[in-house]
């Protein structure tokens, strides 16, 4: 018989990563909790109808979809099935595909539940997405998004308080990062003063290799996209823009004198940082206007989020956007929101080392099961140890010693008790401990104490 | 365009929801690992060699199965496709199907990562399962299971750490249940000593009915199901069983005497009742022969759980089986495992309005927001509320008091901060109970203070 597998691309979590994704999501939800958001869920299974032209063509043929039950190929064609078009097949024959994202999903609930919300809503939702992508290191064909946005609300304050979450979220963490912000109105004002309003995508890569090769060659990368002489002339300020937050947003504003929107865009992103510096914020912020992320998408503020000691794309990133639900009939709900990379902060925890120990940390405490006699000693004592709220085991039968001392290392329990004739005699727990050896005798009393 | 929906039998959690559904996982987890139980995850998609042939030829129908991505119609003749039948075509264009219980999984689990697992292997399981039933009411297309099991071990220590398990879960729920137990063993036992080894089934539906048909119509049912007048003279002191488990077990063994595997049964059943006798239990424990759920899985004890105040089916069931992995090429894999009713506990919870206050609360404190000043006034101030670990929210804009407050209303946040002109100038926070109306003027730390 084969040994049994999972489908490529996919992952089961062990006890130990179990422990380290809980302590994760469990740190994400505290904050957006501190900071009101509320959680939903949504189903696995979404109707294609609501997925597919979502996502552009690419998108809809990683979408996994679901053979409908029963009679699946009812409704199709003899001519049809021999046509052999596996997406009109799929159309057909399949009614329902797994979530791609959380925001469709989103956006689907806002309309569907709007009489139910009370808005400005700020909600959360930790799940798993599922993309019929090539595996490959890195990539998963089911992975956890963890989403916060908050619709129906246009003010910059949201944008404040999803940096803040941010950088409390990489605060408990331990993570040092650099929250990196951007705006879609200062790079739609960098083409319009340039007069190349088509070439933001050009800009803005080209403006990302500045460091590496240097103004002549990414003035020369900008010729061959097109862009005039006159147009390099004017662009050059920006991709020569350095130093601090505000000295960038000095030179902005110069050089888009002449475009409103760009002069928007320049004052949300100074209104945001004004507002910011009124509360204490651990994260790096930087101006970067090669952060070009989700441009047909967010039409304000756009941000991402860099690991500062350990390379690895981005862990966070997200942005303002105008309209979530025009596509289900809904006008007028903007938004901002952002996603965790969920997978990426797992990577980067383990890289560094930041798990709290008491995060992975499951039994504290092994009762030796040394028999019959025992075990009926110990059941009225095992139950006051857990009253108490300490993780405890009674191993489940009398083997030999070495076997039970095995399983306490095997699951890394830190103590176990050793209770056989002598102590029961005497009243007393022989506390081991399993890193030092050292054993210590104590009433139930002074165990309690140890472990509070 | 019409209004956006989700495939019948599958549900969004709301905000509310979710935190109902967050206090019963979180309390069901809790209680694992206080046991020493380990939580695992696996994914969504199994291969459907994995998932085929384990559910009886039913099951397999109801398996969600999901498109194979890119050609899925590749690998099948012109002849099959005109065939037209579903089930071979399902089995060419697809590979993979959504989980349709935890149990598989797991026993996929252990049989992949046994060199990684120190057994005995206590884990519990928290995830959604996919079922292709004709949706109705209480019966939903995705469902979340709740296992625990504990493989690797005959200890019936097990078996008495379960039922502790479940009495401290259903205590702490503060529902009132019943534990009801029996073991396969007496069944089968029961079965010898009539000589009708086939018909267990037939039986325990017999004895479910005496209270409501009487004996005589019991026998009845039982004759005509096949049974000799011997065989019915027989049971009619286990149709008959009353009184305390002590007085059924003494019953049971006399009827029992000669059948060695019956006596075993009682015995363990014994040795559960006594153990558990040395721990504090609240719920009831009752003996019932009608317990006969996976008979064909089953192999020793059988549980199961009945909310005394609410009439709705077992809310808790399991057993010990004595051959998790077989099927998967691992022999002597035994355990003892049970599933705890998610979506019925749900129902009894809501039904006795059972939800600690506190587990339903979101915000508890939304500070109005009057403008530009007061914004950049408070900004400084809820960092410090929210460092206290105060779920706190600042209304994001300026809007008009009575919007400010319908939303605090809306979302059942209990207190309101206002902080206008005449509060800034006096350092103080004027705190609003939502509920009485009544108003206080605060410092921070008196603020502080009154959420500790």
């Amino acid at each position: 018989m084969q040994k049994p597998s999972i489908p490529k691309g996919t992952r089961d979590f062990s006890p130990e990563e179990m422990a380290k994704r809980n302590y994760i999501f469990n740190t994400i939800s505290e904050v957006f909790r501190l900071y009101g958001f509320q959680q939903i869920e949504t189903p696995a299974m979404e109707n294609l109808s609501t997925l597919m032209g979502k996502y552009g063509e690419e998108g809809d043929k990683l979408l996994f979809k679901i053979l409908n039950s029963g009679d699946c190929l009812s409704g199709i064609t003899d001519e049809e099935l021999i046509a052999r078009n596996p997406v009109r097949f799929a159309a057909k024959a399949c009614e329902k595909g797994l979530r791609y994202d959380l925001t469709v999903p989103f956006a689907r609930y806002v309309v569907q539940h709007r009489n139910e919300i009370s808005f400005p809503f700020k909600r959360y939702q930790i799940q798993p997405v599922w993309r019929a992508d090539r595996p490959q290191k890195g990539r998963y064909r089911e992975f956890y998004q963890c989403d916060g946005d908050v619709v129906g609300s246009d003010s910059l304050m949201n944008e404040v308080e999803l940096i803040q979450i941010m950088d409390e979220v990489f605060h408990r963490f331990g993570i040092r990062v650099c929250i990196k912000m951007n705006n879609r109105k200062i790079l739609t004002g960098i083409a319009e003063v340039i007069g190349a309003a088509d070439k933001i995508v050009d800009i803005t890569v080209a403006i990302d290799k500045l460091d590496k090769i240097g103004l002549e060659n990414v003035n020369e990368e900008l010729r061959s996209k097109g862009l005039s002489e006159e147009a390099i002339e004017r662009l050059r300020p920006i991709i020569l823009l350095q130093g601090s937050n505000q000295e960038k947003l000095v030179t902005l504003k110069k050089v888009l004198a002449d475009s409103e929107v760009g002069l928007k865009g320049v004052s949300e992103l100074e209104f945001i940082l004004e507002r910011i510096s009124h509360t204490p914020i651990r994260a790096e912020l930087e101006v970067d206007l090669t952060l070009a992320r989700g441009l047909n998408y967010y039409t304000g503020a756009i941000f991402e989020v860099k690991a500062l000691d350990v390379q690895i794309g981005s862990i966070t990133g997200g942005g303002r956007y105008d309209n979530l639900t025009g596509v289900f009939g809904m006008e007028g709900v903007s938004g901002v929101g952002f996603s965790f990379g969920a997978d990426r902060i797992f990577d980067v925890l383990n890289q560094l080392n930041l798990y709290p120990e008491d995060s992975l940390k499951t039994t504290q405490l092994l009762f030796v099961n040394f028999g019959q006699r025992e075990e009926t000693y110990l059941l009225p004592l095992l139950a006051q140890v857990r009253k108490a709220g300490i993780r405890t085991e009674l191993y489940p039968e009398p083997a030999k010693m070495k076997k039970q001392m095995g399983y306490a290392d095997a699951k890394r329990i830190p103590f176990v008790a050793i209770v056989g004739e002598n102590e029961i005699a005497a009243g007393k727990i022989n506390l081991k401990n399993m890193l030092t050896g050292e054993q210590t005798l104590l009433s139930l009393e002074e165990l309690i104490e140890r472990f509070a």
